[in-house]
């Protein structure tokens, strides 16, 4: 009878290795997924900023593209936020 | 009878190793599949808000050259997206 | 009833080790999460100092802009923290 | 007797091994979250430096945003601070 | 009377496991948290001495904001310092 408490409880213990390796795995995924959009989404605004200052007159164009751009940039990390959820949540 | 249940459940035990490493790694390949599309999207849109602002009748060209820069990018990130399915959800 | 013991102590001992592991990766999370917009505010504000400094006139647009960047970029990192607070505090 | 004395060291151990995961996810934390504020700071000043020698009639207004955004990158570093201290010392 | 030393000696050996884990934990911390602030200085000095040679009357603003900029950056290297203090001598 132990001895099937022991084994059950050595299956309960590998599982949990998997997990805390995936869960290692969903924090990098986000954390370096989160990394290239911070520098990008800088870049895109430093640049935005730089332009409305020298021509004020195409602000409006100006505004609206670098919004476009971080969307999609930002669209990167949020995949990651899912690949996140996928891997600590998920089987 | 029970020698053949843990051998069972070593087996089991290992195949867990095997998946917690591939999702750490499926976490990594995401992770790092999006840090460079997301600096250079950033690049990008950085260049083309500026070059809008410089010179405004040219933001058509732009536009459309700033959005096959950024799907041509984007391609590598969602392809590090399949990797992580394939990593985590096959066998 | 030694051994019921024993086992139960090993199970809680797995659940250690995906605990340590979890919490290593909400470390290297909310690290990596940090860093890329830590660089992007940068830029983004190093521009707005520049721009003010070049057109005083434009200090209003260019103040307005470098803070919506900032804000927009910062998100990723809270979103790291989040990551963070999920990882350590959840099962 | 020693049974009892034998498990419950066993379980200190794995309970060591869990806090020196977190212990080494909380050093990397900060690390990694005061990497990129200070090559983001390192920008602002550089930029406020070549602004104000190059309009020194903009001083104060460069130095304030300066500052402000020295505050802004500065704050994710504090977090990364606030992180080690919440790996380290909390359960 | 030989297990109580076995089990005492695992004890110390996990123990030892840990503290090896939070001194690496050190070393990371310190080393990643002073490689932005080393580059961060180096833009800061490197437009200081640009500034400088370009506009040699301002050479007093610049140096005292670059002062001011190092300063600030290089605290974040210090904490650094203090959190690598914090994981090698305290439990």
């Amino acid at each position: 009878m132990h001895n099937v408490v022991a084994t059950v409880i050595a299956a309960a213990s590998s599982v949990n290795l998997r997990k805390g390796l995936a869960e290692l795995g969903s924090g990098l995924a986000y954390g370096l997924a989160a990394l290239g959009p911070g520098i990008g989404i800088g870049i895109i605004f430093g640049q935005a900023v730089s332009a409305i200052a020298r021509q004020p007159e195409t602000a409006g164009a100006v505004r609206s593209l670098a919004f476009i751009g971080f969307a999609l940039a930002e669209a990167l990390a949020l995949i990651g936020f899912v690949v996140f959820v996928l891997l600590k949540y998920t089987g």
